[in-house]
């Protein structure tokens, strides 16, 4: 751990558990610091959500200073904008992003499709709990991008390109083990996964109920990876 | 024609040509009626514009009238409340939604698959005017949807039934012909293509470059409508 560091700000602690109490904290003597950084983090925290369950247009920073507790005027000590705010939720979004997506896929090295279905289908539950109110922060946000700055949408190309990476490791074990057609780069496949999967998060969005997702579960995914044309 | 409608108000002439001037008509005495449904008109059109190429949260009523060149007290003249412009725009968008799929499918009778096909290679090209940036509005009011209104939502919801409706159709008769597999309703084949596109004109929108429909055409669509399993 950086000795720069409180433990508290460590980033694996990030959006786990927060500072309990200043008071009762045994620090090296970064209190201002931590509590600049832990003040951040919330207003990241909060404010994600809000955008999560609105949209990012409709989120004003008074609102979003208010869900994390802090004075509005507060939001630009830490961000330098209402874009760079923007930027740093589509960043703690996709930390999660990736760690659920490396974590699902390195546990089944040995059957990479099922690896590919089973993250598919632990968003589909995890969609579930709201109702799939709320879709992909990532997607919801890229439907808003003409609006928002450019810089947000860009930022949100590249978080996508890596998502697409990240699956597409996987398609390639999938096309190595003859679990699925190779006459398409694995690459092309998971970013079609992606965008299919996105538009099914949308229809379950204002549908509120599961069937496109269920659909791209059991028809689209079989036949896109399936071995017909390879 | 309906005798309590003028010609300048009959439904096929919306959109199209406006009144080029009220002192040159010759009306049957509904003068004050026309006008205000030319107003409705244009606030309906250019405030569809208008959300189309930003949101429907960060188009306040002030900027949907001043598009019109309208008073921005003459709104609530025309609409109950904002979600009922919001309902206006969705049915004049998905008009021309109708209208495109439709008379492409009817021209294309004796191959369903490539009136499907040509459809969305259409839209492709539509897209390709601004580079992808304003995507489809249903998708983006769905994408917005738990922050708007709930009856905007249902609308969407009825509208996208209509659409697969539609679309599902032609899948049908790809299927009676022998050009799609037939292990699967035609209804959940036509929702899925709809679902993928939409995810595909995201990543559109967010790359501004038309990588995911080509994608969706050179290889989802086949994929899916392929034989391999029928």
């Amino acid at each position: 751990m950086s000795l720069n560091m409180c433990v508290l700000c460590h980033p694996w602690l990030r959006g786990k558990t927060l500072h309990p109490s200043v008071d009762t904290c045994k620090t090296v003597g970064h209190l201002a610091f931590m509590i600049a950084r832990s003040k951040r983090t919330e207003i990241v925290e909060r404010g994600l959500d809000l955008v999560h369950r609105g949209s990012f247009a409709s989120s004003g920073v008074a609102a979003i200073t208010a869900a994390a507790g802090a004075p509005k005027g507060s939001f630009y000590n830490h961000f330098e904008s209402k874009t760079a705010f923007g930027i740093a939720i589509v960043d703690q979004y996709f930390d999660n992003v990736r760690s659920t997506l490396g974590s699902i896929l390195s546990e089944n090295t040995d059957q990479p499709i099922f690896g590919i279905r089973r993250y598919f289908s632990l968003l589909r539950e995890l969609g579930a709990r709201d109702r799939y109110a709320r879709g992909c922060l990532i997607g919801n946000l890229g439907a808003e991008s003409s609006s928002a700055e450019d810089a947000i949408r860009l930022h949100l190309n590249r978080r996508l390109a890596e998502w697409t990476s990240i699956l597409a490791t996987a398609v390639a074990a999938a096309q190595r083990a003859g679990e699925a057609r190779r006459d398409v780069p694995a690459a092309v496949l998971a970013a079609i996964l992606l965008d299919a999967w996105q538009g099914a998060l949308l229809r379950a969005k204002v549908e509120r109920k599961p069937a496109g997702l269920d659909a791209f579960l059991d028809v689209l995914l079989p036949a896109l990876l399936g071995q017909a044309s390879a």
